[in-house]
Parts: structure tokens; sequence; C-alpha cells
């Protein structure tokens, strides 16, 4: 089994801000994607992100703690996507708010993830832009890493 | 055993260019460490990667097959980077140049480990700006990610 591992340190005074961007609609389509739909904030709400025209992502939230940890299982996407968890774990570090970011479940080391796994970086530092500048790169304007986008 | 994992492509006609910008002390220099010293061209060679004040990394060349491959082997640097391997694959792929990347060997998923997971993704990116554009953004001008920078 591989999993995708990042960190990135957000500066912000409490993980109350990223918190809310992992779980309110409007904070999700202000870093992930802007056609983000659902209910983030409880266990057991569902989300639906997509990325015209290629598809996207439903993720069933499994947990919530506040300002400590969001927890996706995704339900529907991509084959190699289904069945695998995103785990975010928040805690606060001086001035930042640290995030440890876990795409657990991967079958195989193949391709596409290596590609998911660059995209994430990129996501994550868009989730950083958005809480300290208020500004993010959701698609359909975010970074393309690649000719995979 | 977990793995670093990263693909991004690259904007030119011929892996050349990306070969040489892994190959070569200026190529180096340009996307990953200004303070880069030693010889990448062949195997057998040592590369010595540092990020003042914080320290670096001695690289080991194992393998080296123009537009194809590079492979490095961490002879010294952080306990947990020491013995772990560096794989760089190229491959064409119409107007891209795809680089599949793989930090391979570390022994535990630490938080170090997830810290360096994202910062290679923002270094593969000075990579690609560096042959697209001519600038590349290396340490100390490198993008800072967190607290660790």
């Amino acid at each position: 089994m591989v999993d995708i591992l990042h960190r990135v340190g957000v500066k912000t005074p409490t993980p109350e801000k990223v918190y809310e961007a992992l779980t309110t609609v409007e904070g999700l389509a202000g870093w992930w994607t802007v056609d983000t739909k659902g209910d983030g904030g409880e266990a057991g709400g569902a989300l639906q992100f997509r990325f015209p025209p290629v598809g996207g992502f439903d993720m069933e939230v499994v947990e919530t703690r506040p300002g400590e940890r969001v927890l996706w299982r995704v339900v529907d996407g991509p084959e190699e996507w289904v069945g695998t968890t995103v785990d975010w774990e928040l805690h606060q570090s001086g001035e930042y708010t640290i995030v440890l970011f876990k795409h657990q479940g991967w079958r195989e080391p193949v391709e596409f993830m290596h590609h998911c796994s660059t995209k994430w970086g990129s996501f994550l530092m868009s989730l950083k832009s958005l809480v300290e500048t208020g500004e993010g790169t959701p698609a359909p304007r975010d970074v393309q890493i690649s000719d995979w986008h």
C-alpha cells in the first residue's frame, strides 16, 4: 500500500480558518474547485467536487473534529480513487496552522498516482494562499503541472 | 516502506533540456539550490547540494541514461534521507517531457517526509519553470511552504 503525504504551514493564529476551508462549500470552492456542492460540516455528510469537463470526486465525510481533523472517503470518481481516504490533521505551531495530509489506500503506485501527488501539493498551496491572502487558485484556474493538467 | 512520488510535464520538444537540468551543476543550481557542486553527468559521480544555513545533501550518481533516467543515492544529509534513492525517469509525450519522480526507501512516514513530499513537488515546478522560461526558483529564493521553509 502506498500513500500520498504532504505537509504545509498556513500562517494564521488558530486552525479555525483552515478548518472552515475544509468543511464549508465556500471554503472548498476557494481552493480546490469552484464547482463544489454538498455538506462537509459533519460526519455522514456528502460532498461533490467537479472539474469540468473531466469529471470529479464524490466524498463521504467520515469524521470532523473542529480545528483538529477532517476525514473523507471517496465513494465515486476515478476507479483508482474509489475507496481511498483523504485525511486532514491540523495542529497549531506558533504562527502556523500545520496541515498534515494523507491520501491513503491506493492499490498501486500508478503514473496517475504520481500526478495526483504533485497536484495535491499544488492545491495545498492554494489552500494556504486562500487562508493567508483571501485568494486561492481553485479549478478551473488551478496551476497546470503537465499535459494531464 | 513508503515513497514520495510526483509527475510533472515540461513543455519542451525533447527530454534533452530536462536531462541537462538534472545532470549539470548549472542546471541543478537553476532549480534546486544555487549552492550545488560536484559532477552529476556519469555514474560514480558525486553531487553536493547545500541550503544555508540548514545543511544539505550529498548524492552519489548511480545511473545516468541520456534523456531517459537519472538515479541518485543519498550518502550524507538528514538521517531520514541517508540510504534513500532519488529516481528520475523521463519520456516524451507529444509537446511534453514527462518526469516521473520517486524518492524511495524512507523507513517511516514521519512528519518530515510529509514536508519533503510537498517541497519536492514545489521544486519540480521550479525545474519545469527553468526549462520552459529559463528561470527557476532554487534555494534561497525557493517557495516557502511552511514554518519549516
